[in-house]
């Protein structure tokens, strides 16, 4: 019966995790529904993950790396971007992927946002890589800033309504993405004491 | 029996509903248990309200009022300050208002944060009288602006992590106070094409 216990990787029991997730949703999801997928017991799945809360912690930390950090490093890295244009495209990256994936991996998005919202240590970890790649991307680009590091989480903080989970449901409005221009405009060049905008 | 039907009013209504709230919680709190506070039969309170939604929209409204908007117009109409730093203190008063709520009222924050939810017209609004009393101050602070109502809009999305009540998990960070003035800084005077910060 229990034909892969033995060469099973969490790789292969985080992607039947995805696969029930998406059939199921988090409510329905139980170990056994993901033991079943792989023909295993639900003890072959405890040896790797100790309860249903470490298996989907495990599935959005997959995910996250997959859908968000793999593309956004694509952007990070770009040579032909620079300067504030780099980190706009950057931020509108990473706005539009988690816009994308709100409306097109539904139940998976659902995970993410209620693991963001018990506060992980995994959301910690996703928040640092996303503004150290903001740090880098103002340190090579040359934007002047006395500490890059804290300037990349004011970015991260002031653009919050467009990429936190939590804000979905604004995300529907046809008036999001002029919200994000006008916000972004604040940060970019933004000055209450002299210049008009 | 219900010696206060004939002279029940919606604002009596309301602060039984508000009591119940507190003692309860929303998932506990009937209909029953308000005309019960207030010695009646629930038929009277549905004379006034069609729903359990509807009084807790009702006090939602009452509570965002009294609790929120009446200190934020005073700031708003404080003659003794001006330009940015009046802004400054409007908004910095909206978050302490917000946080402040989130712990010492935690029930009826609660609620809120439901409401705020379900995205209803009654949010719409109180975000509305927000944002009408930044573009005063905007305008009668001499900020210059192309469209300070946009303006207000930009400011009020920017700092939406600290007041929009689903943040309420990350304001027990002790970090929480400073990364709004950091956030702050960037949208007083945040430049990425020249001026060091």
């Amino acid at each position: 019966m229990e034909k892969f216990s033995d060469v099973l990787t969490k790789e292969q029991i985080l992607a039947a995790t995805e696969e029930v997730l998406r059939r199921f949703g988090i409510a329905k999801t139980s170990v056994i529904d993901v033991a079943n997928v792989l023909n295993v017991s639900h003890g072959t799945i405890y040896r790797h993950f100790k309860s249903k809360a470490e298996l989907l912690e495990g599935a959005t930390k997959k995910w996250l790396d997959e859908k968000i950090i793999e593309p956004l490093t694509d952007v990070c890295h770009n040579t032909t971007l620079d300067g504030p244009e780099h980190l706009k495209t950057y931020i509108r990256t990473l706005i539009e992927l988690k816009q994308h994936y709100a409306c097109e991996d539904e139940e998976l998005f659902k995970m993410y946002a209620k693991v963001t919202d018990e506060a992980t240590d995994l959301i910690h970890k996703h928040i640092s890589e996303v503004t150290d790649q903001i740090c880098e991307i103002i340190t090579r680009g040359g934007i002047k800033s006395e500490d890059p590091l804290q300037l990349a989480h004011a970015i991260f903080h002031a653009t919050t309504r467009f990429h936190h989970p939590a804000h979905a449901y604004e995300w529907r409005s046809p008036m999001i993405h002029n919200e994000f221009l006008d916000v972004w405009a604040l940060i970019e060049k933004g000055n209450l004491y002299e210049n008009p905008r």
